[in-house]
């Protein structure tokens, strides 16, 4: 879909227009992608603020770069930036904006001694026009969720005591990659008993045992596009404690998304959230801010947290994930996927992860 | 083995002492875990030129970091690098190196207000020290190259026409993860038929049909220890330019390996491996390096290529992957992980890739 990645380096190229750059060199790989379509680990786009954009790759790339950029211009190098660099350097595009965020003090001062620049900071202009999603994205992103919760269907009524934490992030990842995933989104975490007491547990070979809770943080990456999503289950009939948490749990999540609606600040939809486990006296063991943007990356913009900056807009992706985490005991963390659309207030939010076994209202019991 | 670490650090120190920092700011996660123990998302290590370092990490890795680096000063905070900058100013030191290939502009902006710094460059300091391994380390490797071997020799006799590439890969990812390793070193190469002329072909729904070469390029993670290993196998008979070829590239492989004792010039070890398959005239499609160091990192120093600096030496692990590389038709590489060893010239290079099914040495033909 050339069209689609051409509107949005316009869209690149109109924020570049209002500045004072004549040029960006692109060198975020993501970024890069999601300008162009081409997945490269070696590629970086110099998009001039008018006029076509020029792309550069490796030899490796080169096939893949004619078959999904038929529209762009391409040099083949493995220095892409440096041969950007020249290519802007002869253009008389002296003005250039970099990506300080992204680009090392190494490279950038072999850039700045390549030719006769004025390099300048381009800032995350690219991050915060990924923020809001296009149909196509939307689509992968559900297919992503949709994956991740038929994987988790599936291995659900298949745990058992005795299996290993590691046993069971194997059998998720497995479940997602024959339901369709390229990829696990990131390394799955299963956090058994105590250990659910550390959010980014990473899974060991302790024994699931009668009695424990089990926080299961998953998902699929579909061309690119990742998915989240954290159940937590119990193994067993339920103590009183592990009910009473789940549900604080389950009520901060629906507070939170209550609050994701178009236009709310990303710090109110955080406290809404917070607040009920604070209330419940909590708070402290609330340690984390309560989600994320997700999208070609499985954590961007925006971020939900205490003192985080903007806004929510229609048809933002984000992750909604409050916990509670009590050391030597364990934890719960229930987390989904969804994006906000703008509309009556019950299409505000568009749910994305899904999962027929458990909803993440109520605590599944093995 | 926190005394493994320490002395690690110890030999960093005395590459500071005799250069012009106070301290170095490690910000490199591979580098803090070489250096600590420590594998962490969010870390970074002050190493004063006299006097203990100081480890910050955030709280979600605080009992990892109690557990690993008991020897360690750790502060928590997810502001890891300004925590030890702020502690650096307190503790008088100015001069701090820092890791310009891996400090992002920003970043570095945002450390050089942070205090009375003179930040200066350290280079890849540690990066060099990496190269040569412990025996810890060596073990490690070998043990990750077992298990590919392994993976490699269950997965071979299941290789069937009509299965796709991607199912390939999967198959071997899955016994990578049986025979114990943490994950897949990388993301597995399958590339049959006319896909064996793109190097780094990604696994496609291609199936593999009777005549096909298939480049199967694999290798499991231990404790973070990459192995490295590349075969080509045809399915049935094969056709006389595949034997050939095969046999091009196994005898440069052979010159390769011939050639890395300890001492060499990495250049010369590249060419000598090139020089057979430039004198069959296939010196083009030969595109890129003969190999890489590994470790930590899937591709670390040295880089075995032409122009390279250096030179390799006792207890230096590198691969040997030569490759022939004709669009339209196919490829064949072939690649081993090995240890460079003083000593005898039959013991000084030491192959931890093994495979039952086939020997690198010839054709495997299923």
């Amino acid at each position: 879909m050339p069209e689609i990645h051409a509107a949005r380096r316009g869209r690149l190229q109109a924020v570049l227009a209002a500045g004072d750059a004549d040029a960006a060199l692109i060198t975020s790989l993501v970024n890069v992608r999601y300008l162009t379509g081409l997945a490269s680990s070696n590629a970086a786009l110099l998009v001039p603020a008018a006029g076509d954009a020029v792309l550069a790759t490796d030899s490796r790339y080169a096939l893949a770069a004619d078959r999904d950029c038929p529209d762009l211009e391409c040099v083949t190098s493995r220095e892409v930036e440096s041969a950007l660099v020249g290519l802007a350097s002869g253009r008389g595009l002296r003005r250039l904006a970099f990506e300080a965020h992204e680009m090392t003090v190494e490279r950038c001062n072999a850039l700045a001694s390549a030719g006769e620049l004025e390099p300048r900071p381009l800032g995350r202009v690219v991050e915060d026009l990924r923020m809001v999603k296009d149909d196509a994205e939307i689509a992968l992103l559900a297919r992503a969720c949709e994956i991740t919760g038929q994987a988790f269907d599936q291995v659900a009524p298949q745990i058992t005591a005795g299996m290993t934490e590691r046993e069971l992030a194997v059998l998720i990842d497995r479940a997602m990659i024959d339901a369709g995933a390229e990829k696990p989104a990131f390394d799955t975490i299963v956090a058994s008993g105590p250990n659910g007491a550390i959010p980014h547990h990473t899974p060991s070979g302790r024994p699931l045992a009668a009695g424990d809770m089990i926080t299961i943080d998953c998902g699929a990456r579909c061309e690119g596009y990742h998915a989240d999503m954290t159940r937590t289950v119990v193994l067993g009939p339920p103590a009183s404690w592990q009910r009473d948490v789940y549900a604080l749990v389950a009520a901060a999540q629906r507070a939170g998304i209550a609050a994701a609606g178009p236009g709310a600040a990303v710090a109110d939809v955080d406290a809404a959230a917070r607040g009920v486990i604070d209330q419940a006296g909590h708070g402290e063991h609330f340690s984390h801010g309560l989600g994320h943007g997700v999208g070609l990356e499985i954590h961007e913009a925006p971020m939900l947290g205490r003192g985080r900056p903007g806004r929510l807009a229609d048809r933002v992706p984000i992750t909604v994930e409050p916990g509670i985490y009590l050391p030597g005991r364990g934890g719960v963390r229930i987390e989904d996927t969804l994006v906000v659309r703008s509309g009556a207030p019950a299409a505000a939010r568009v749910m994305l992860t899904t999962t027929t076994t458990v909803t993440s209202r109520e605590l599944l019991v093995l």
